[in-house]
């Protein structure tokens, strides 16, 4: 059985096709969604020496942020009855993604993919295809 | 809203765990299972060649033992208040998944894959990661 699921929140155009997925699950028996957002600091040090003025601001200010654009998508999963527990890390995404995952146990993982076309192949996203191929737990990958 | 999923059969070690996820799919409004085993016939025509006593099974034949072994899946879901729809193909396994996706509009695909680990990384199986990379459906990817 399924209780818990984790939702990478990246704020992508399939924020809303994702969404549609975890409430109808709702009825299926998950009872809670852990949201977890990463802010990907692979790049942070060297561009952070180049560009210092971008990165003047605060961590704290930052988790408030996007504290302020999750809490909407918390809101809506929480009308649906659904628990929510909101986490922000930082790393690189797809790490993170997994350690949360493992830390919560999470029954599985929701991913968005564009599916967006190259060489006649759909590329799945970099963070979505290595949650795909490095997870242990089940994954269901939203297309548009 | 998902009212249809496809479960291609393969009657591997993970068939228990894709039908658990299954059954409790039952409750966020499912109601539709279309079963679908696809006869490989990518290598078939060489190894005939090669070793034509294996490959004289008439078509008729081949098809009434596989209608067999997916009986009990039928009947299992049928239990759980499930429509199933079985359709046996023949040809490059994921195509025909991913025709018969197409063909049946259903909303998503349960896939399984064994998380072998080879070089530190999770290999999906090579159909599974076909169906993941080329489906422009939604893919439920259940791990061991």
């Amino acid at each position: 059985m399924f209780k818990k699921i984790l939702y990478p929140v990246d704020f992508s155009s399939l924020t809303e096709r994702c969404m549609d997925f975890i409430k109808q699950l709702k009825g299926s028996g998950v009872g809670e969604v852990v949201l977890v957002h990463v802010v990907d600091t692979r790049y942070a040090s060297s561009v952070s020496w180049a560009f210092p003025e971008n990165f003047m601001e605060d961590e704290a200010g930052l988790k408030e942020r996007l504290t302020e654009k999750i809490d909407p998508i918390k809101d809506e999963l929480e009308k649906e009855g659904y628990k929510v527990n909101v986490r922000i890390e930082k790393g690189n995404p797809f790490v993170e993604i997994l350690r949360v995952a493992d830390e919560e146990n999470v029954s599985f993982i929701i991913v968005g993919s564009h599916g967006v076309t190259h060489l006649g192949k759909f590329l799945l996203g970099s963070v979505s295809e290595a949650v795909l191929r490095n997870s242990k737990k089940s994954v269901l990958l939203v297309r548009k």
